[in-house]
């Protein structure tokens, strides 16, 4: 379930504060995995969006979004050639690098159709996931620099750690950050590139990054939020707008069994909030069921907050969309399931 | 990656254990959610099939199974009125219950269509999960009894909780679940209704419930096992079936990243297994990634076994069918993400 007037809200208090300290805005797709939500966003003043996925920007560039970010490794032929079609069918369709080896693939697949393919160095700006440290980002600098068919335009630095941190942490880790994409971009300018564009930041971390001299934000939460954010103080309560509303099943003994486990709701960062019944938490989860203890009637709704919303609406195939508080129809999840 | 000479190997050897211990085999549809494994079940000599949810259920009497066991609770007059439906279409839709108002609504749901609706009274045999206990059983016996278009076909017992317990323990914990069975049978028989099936099990008792009176097993996982039956020593190592194939997109300083996460490998029971790459284990695990704690190189294909197979095969569409070693075909996932 899905309060598109949060929603928009959500949306409008983003784009502000990108305009308002002069960043682009490029959502992270991912979270919504719905073409209406981008349209949303592009139409609020997106640039475009991100996906993290070659499959995830098929979907997006067929639904009419000429602007996709790739903000994730593409390694292997065939993912490759997907990136350099889509290029070649008008859509600006960009990937982020680490490797030489991933400037290569690319490389290749672009010149086979002749098209240019836009590449952002992914440095590593605290994660340790993917990403090139600036000890070994001379490499990759210098493989794009020979690629004809690659264009840098520029860095990007994702750092999916600071969910975790405090938020004095989170500060402190975004001014370390930006000093390690300063000097990965004082490397690129040393072979002759030039770094146009430093697209960095989450949901947790938009607002510290707005402060910096990055030029583009990427968070992707925001859009509906979830229980973690409102912990780390990120968003506020009424800023949520997605639920999975389950009913109760069976009951005896304090406890209450709802209709809709971990296949309804991800619990990869914990158990989702009972925000409807206050009183209730979640005892255990199992695929199909969700034990609350709390003494609830039989076939009683109880609306969930998940802990983390980006994998659960990749488990829904459409949502029941509310304005006004009314159901106004159901929304497809446009790029659910899209694995590589 | 599904290997059907595994899989069959499987499917024949559960059906050996309940053909030789005189029970009927009722495998849960919920692990593969697949037409092609349930008619390789039905075909190996399965009465039938379970599923979880009444879509799932849909699904399958849609897709020709005419005998299928809701091993649920179904409450609210909308799926009520889908599993009275389900069986005036020709097959036998049988359903848990365990409440008055679950009989209830099922019985006005059957008596507006004048179909008869199999009904099983769900157990509690030590999960405290769904199910009656000997203590609250009456009542729900005597709404069964006095309940013109419902039939009670017998007793189910799940034991989910099993699966974190030692086989001693578990070996324990069957005898204790039988008593319980066995002591709602003789209420049920003090009130005039016949219990002809006693339907228990997972895969991980399935073995234990054997040894039982109990008429029915229901296991699911056994089709594909997993790390988790593995552990438990259910299963054996190459008696798993089901493996998610990732690719390294990028790597340094002794770590590899996989082009998979928890979107593709369900975590609620923990990390999956690096069974390619014995020295290598998963450091952690985001969205759309997998780090491990090994240098490899990139592009490297690197095979994975998820620790819980059911909610993983939930997350894919598809999965690609090997026989002899060799890809055979696609195989949809066609129960994938019903929910209700």
């Amino acid at each position: 379930m899905v309060d598109l007037d949060v929603v928009e809200g959500n949306v409008r208090r983003m784009q502000y504060l990108a305009r308002s300290s002069g960043k682009a805005l490029r959502p992270h797709a991912k979270t919504h995995k719905s073409l209406l939500l981008a349209r949303l966003q592009l139409e609020a003043g997106a640039v475009g969006v991100c996906a993290q996925k070659v499959s995830e920007a098929e979907v997006f560039v067929k639904g009419g979004v000429r602007d996709v970010l790739v903000s994730n490794e593409v390694l292997g032929s065939n993912k490759a050639r997907r990136v350099a079609e889509l290029n070649s069918l008008g859509s600006r369709v960009g990937v982020a690098v680490d490797s030489v080896r991933g400037v290569e693939v690319l490389e290749n697949a672009a010149s086979d159709l002749s098209v240019e393919v836009p590449v952002l160095l992914d440095v590593d700006v605290g994660m340790h996931r993917c990403g090139v440290s600036p000890g070994n980002a001379s490499s990759v600098l210098a493989a794009i620099s020979k690629a004809r068919h690659l264009k840098l335009e520029g860095l990007m630095g994702y750092d999916g750690h600071s969910g975790s941190l405090s938020a004095e942490s989170r500060e402190w880790e975004v001014r370390r950050g930006w000093r390690t994409l300063e000097e990965v971009s004082r490397q690129a300018g040393s072979v002759g590139l030039r770094v146009e564009v430093i697209s960095v930041g989450g949901t947790p971390t938009a607002h510290l990054w707005a402060g910096t001299e990055a030029t583009e934000l990427q968070p992707g939460t925001y859009v509906y939020n979830d229980a973690h954010q409102v912990e780390l103080g990120v968003a506020r309560e009424e800023e949520v707008s997605a639920f999975v509303v389950a009913q109760v099943v069976s009951s005896s003994g304090g406890r209450a069994v709802l209709d809709v486990g971990t296949k309804g709701v991800s619990v990869d960062q914990g158990y989702p909030l009972v925000v409807s019944h206050p009183g209730a938490t979640v005892a255990s989860m199992s695929e199909e069921h969700t034990v609350l203890t709390a003494q609830l009637r039989l076939e009683e709704r109880v609306v969930l907050v998940p802990r983390h919303v980006c994998p659960t609406v990749d488990l829904w195939d459409e949502f029941v969309a509310f304005r006004g508080g009314r159901a106004v129809g159901k929304v497809r999840v446009d790029a659910r399931g899209k694995k590589w």
